[in-house]
C-alpha cells in the first residue's frame, strides 16, 4: 500500500462529489485527504484526493472514475515533477510556564502566528507532508489543542523548469 | 443565499464522507468547497464544508448531519470569531516581455515563487478568500494556466483573546 495523489476535473454540478465519493466507498477504497474547490473556469471543480492503494488498485480508480460522465481529466500526480502542498492551522496550548518556550519554536520555525490569547495560540503553516509533520512533531510536547488540515494540493512544475 | 461555514467532525471510518456527500446531493444542498482530512486523534476526519444556503436551509443541513451515526460534531463557524484561510497554487503565464512586470507583481503581493520555467512561474498564496480573490484579480491579466484551490478551512479564535 502507498499513498497515490490524483487531480481529478470534474464538471462543477450538482452530485459530483457524492459519486465520486460513493464509487470509492462501494468498491472499499480508502481515501486518505480530499480537496474540492472551484478552478480558474468556473464551470470546473478540481479534487485533488490522496488515497491509499497498489498500483493494480490505482489503475482500477482511474478506470471506475473515467466512466463518470462529469469527470473530465484524471492526472496522477504521484510520480510526476509535482509541487505538494499542504496548509495545517494548529492552535498549541500555552501557560505561563511554556508561553516563552512555545514562542522561541514558532520563531525558530518561521512559523506565522495567527492568534494568541492567554491559554493558547493559532498558528498557520505551509509545506509538504514532510515540513509539516516536522512541525506537528516539535510542537506536540507543548499540548495540540487542535489540528484543522486541507488535505494535499498538487501542482505539476513546469516541465524541464 | 449566503456561504455558511461548518466543522463536522466524523468518526475516521470508511464511507463517512460518501454518506455525507450523499445527504447534500440527495437533498439538493449545494457544496461550494470541502476539505477533509485526519485531525490530532487519527480516529476522527475534520471535513471543513462551504455551503450556499439560507438559514432555514442550514438548520436542516446540520440537522441532518446530526442524524449520521458517524457525525461526532457540528460547529458552525460562520459568524464566530473564527480565522478562515485557504491555500491556493497558481500557475501564471509569461513571456520574455512580461516576466519582468509578473515578478514585480509577485514580489509587492510578497507571494511565495514555488516555480519558475520559461512560460511559466507557479507561486504558493495563503490567506482569506478576499485575499486570494485580490491576488488572482492583480494576476489575472498575464493570463493564468492553472489555479488549485484547497477549498477553506477555519479554526476557531480563543475566545476573548
Amino acid at each position: 500500500m502507498q499513498k497515490f495523489t490524483l487531480a481529478v476535473l470534474v464538471e462543477n454540478k450538482f452530485g459530483v462529489l457524492a459519486r465520486i465519493a460513493g464509487l470509492f466507498s462501494a468498491r472499499g477504497y480508502n481515501i486518505s485527504s480530499l480537496a474540492v474547490a472551484e478552478t480558474e473556469d468556473p464551470t470546473v471543480s478540481r479534487i485533488t484526493m490522496v488515497v491509499d492503494a497498489d498500483e493494480k488498485i490505482l489503475e482500477q480508480i482511474k478506470k471506475q472514475l473515467n466512466k463518470l460522465i462529469d469527470v473530465i481529466k484524471i492526472v496522477d500526480l504521484t510520480h510526476k515533477d509535482c509541487l505538494d502542498r499542504e496548509l495545517v492551522l494548529i492552535k498549541v496550548k500555552i501557560d505561563a510556564k511554556t508561553r516563552g518556550r512555545v514562542i522561541e519554536t514558532l520563531e525558530a520555525l518561521g512559523a506565522k502566528v495567527l492568534d494568541m490569547g492567554s491559554s493558547s495560540v493559532t498558528l498557520e503553516e505551509v509545506g509538504d507532508q514532510q515540513k509539516i509533520n516536522a512541525t506537528l512533531g516539535l510542537l506536540k510536547p507543548f499540548g495540540i489543542l487542535e489540528i484543522v488540515r486541507t488535505g494535499r494540493i498538487a501542482i505539476q512544475a513546469e516541465k524541464g523548469a
